[in-house]
């Protein structure tokens, strides 16, 4: 539901705009999905694709331990955004030992695997990290590449026509690949990456952030990457390197918005507790291309919105073990928890 | 200038009630003087107590060095308040070395300094440090204490009635016995601490919580105070010491403010450098106590948009060094930060 409301300005006064939703997105989702069954077109559009891995974790953080839980970017990526958008078009790669009901719960999410590669031969991705007291570092103690090692994805022929695509953070090379076998260019492409990229495939990552429209990364590495310390600057850097929409992550201290010169901020909701922050960078950017895709509006006005619910997600990711909450959410605490972050942000104000 | 201005809740949609200028403060301070000039009497209610050093500050940052400015928290506090209320009401002690035209700059501001004692043969308080690269951590090279050692403050007859009352980071004794002065309880008694007076005089800092109303620390120092890393139940247990509101303040992480089971969250304006960054918290203070005394209301959501405007202060005071950029700041300069503080976390959002 949406209710236009678009207050007149008054130059008397300075405007906080955020209000109650508006204006409209121009052609919300629900709406196109209702008068356009049967021809069905369209949601190949509004369909998102998510690249990236589907593995197991074992975890260990001050608050307690786990042997296997099922993780990867993807996973986390599907998880979120399947609360906003039918289908989310999975390509990843796993092993013989990717159990069969946690496919069947992305299914059930109305997440397609026809892109997903099934390896008979072989484990799927395994990763084991220890988190310090403060949970902003980490030791890895495993990295088992394992089918990780053949990902060559193939972008099946029912994905095409999608019009919004996330690129997980893989070997460039391999983002790049995707992005070439799309017949048609999507109307939003967003990646995440990592340092160790940046180390070891320069070259690939700066011809893939010509390619992209959007990259989430997190402070460090957008520092890593610009050279610069001052966030502001590094932004202004990194968009000369292709992206015109640069995310930056800081984890407990919230996630920046950049475009051109405008700047938003969107806090990360103050937690009692946060139990274990794996994949929450991953939930969030699925949070953030779920409501993208949901809306098909791909302006910073609405992409202000989306890093808001990609932050609500990820203040659910952090809350227990690995996907675990994102699996027993429900739409309501969705809205209940995006009625937080209102209410975190939310003032009054007068000119001076 | 207020607009009146309500929209219909709409419980279809989430409301993100940061809007324009509303509602309007009980009683704008503009009114009162307007409507009561003459009797005068209402001056009184409104002033601010402002109760802290007045130094000079060596400095060294990344950017250059200066070997001598003008500093202390009674200074940074009331270069911030004096743009939101007249008048701010000065106490403090300084040596025979505090340049009149430095007391003359602050007079022209509406800064009262008739608790502000001069002693004729010490110096006055020096502080001087050198941050490090981040800008975060810094290393003391010189603290004389000079006259601080002799500040017994004495609450000038003129400025009793003051309905508000900024204690600044001093030995909590000499807080204590300021509002133990005042004939009548302000209307908002508010504090800042430090690190030393948890380890050196815990009993007399348990004793001033029970006294004020706001306290004002930053985020290792709520740490320290609780026993608690998560700042969350951090603030629940520091404010079962007293104080019902409690400001936190991350540096440039933006600052939260809590109020029972409510949170609110300011970001700090993400800026191309911070040139300097002595004495951002103590113009935190004065912007928010400022907004505070000049609309006399001294409920959460104007705590709100105190804390923003706080933050706007704040994100001035690091730009050049000491207080030389409050100095120069128009209101013009003021209003158009603002507005940047709202574009900031302006966003607009729907039900899921």
């Amino acid at each position: 539901m949406l209710t236009a409301f678009t207050p007149a300005r008054d130059f008397s006064s300075v405007q906080n705009s955020s209000r109650f939703a508006c204006p409209a997105p121009p052609r919300p989702a629900e709406d196109i999905q209702k008068t356009l069954t049967g021809a069905g077109q369209l949601l190949y559009y509004m369909s998102l694709i998510v690249v990236g891995s589907m593995a197991y974790d074992a975890i260990e953080t001050p608050f307690g331990k786990t042997n296997r839980i099922v993780g990867g970017a993807a996973t986390y990526v599907a998880y979120a955004a399947s609360n906003f958008v039918n289908p989310v078009k999975q390509i990843s790669i796993v092993g013989y030992d990717f159990e069969k009901e946690e496919m069947d719960a992305l299914v059930k999410r109305g997440v397609v695997l026809d892109g997903v590669e099934i390896v008979r031969d072989k484990k799927s991705f395994f990763w084991s990290g220890r988190y310090h007291l403060d949970m902003n570092t980490r030791d890895t103690l495993v990295t088992d590449l394992n089918v990780l090692v053949d990902f060559k994805p193939v972008v099946p022929e029912s994905y095409q026509e999608s019009e919004f695509l996330m690129l997980g953070n893989v070997n460039p090379q391999i983002q790049i690949d995707v992005i070439r076998q799309m017949k048609k260019r999507p109307k939003l492409i967003a990646m995440d990456t990592m340092n160790f990229w940046m180390e070891t495939a320069m070259g690939d990552l700066e011809k893939l952030l010509k390619m992209v429209d959007v990259l989430m990364i997190n402070d460090s590495e957008a520092r890593q990457l610009s050279g610069q310390f001052s966030l502001v600057k590094a932004a202004r850097e990194i968009m000369k390197m292709g992206p015109s929409y640069l995310v930056i992550k800081k984890g407990e201290h919230g996630a920046l918005l950049f475009h051109g010169n405008q700047v938003f901020f969107a806090p990360a909701l103050p937690l009692e507790e946060v139990f274990d922050p794996t994949g929450a960078g991953d939930t969030f950017a699925g949070g953030f291309m779920g409501h993208i895709a949901k809306t098909r509006d791909v302006s910073f006005e609405n992409m202000k919105t989306a890093i808001i619910v990609g932050s609500a997600m990820a203040s659910f990711c952090v809350e227990k073990f690995g996907p675990e909450r994102l699996k027993e959410i429900s739409k309501a605490d969705i809205d209940e928890r995006l009625g937080q972050f209102v209410e975190l942000v939310n003032f009054d104000i007068n000119l001076v």
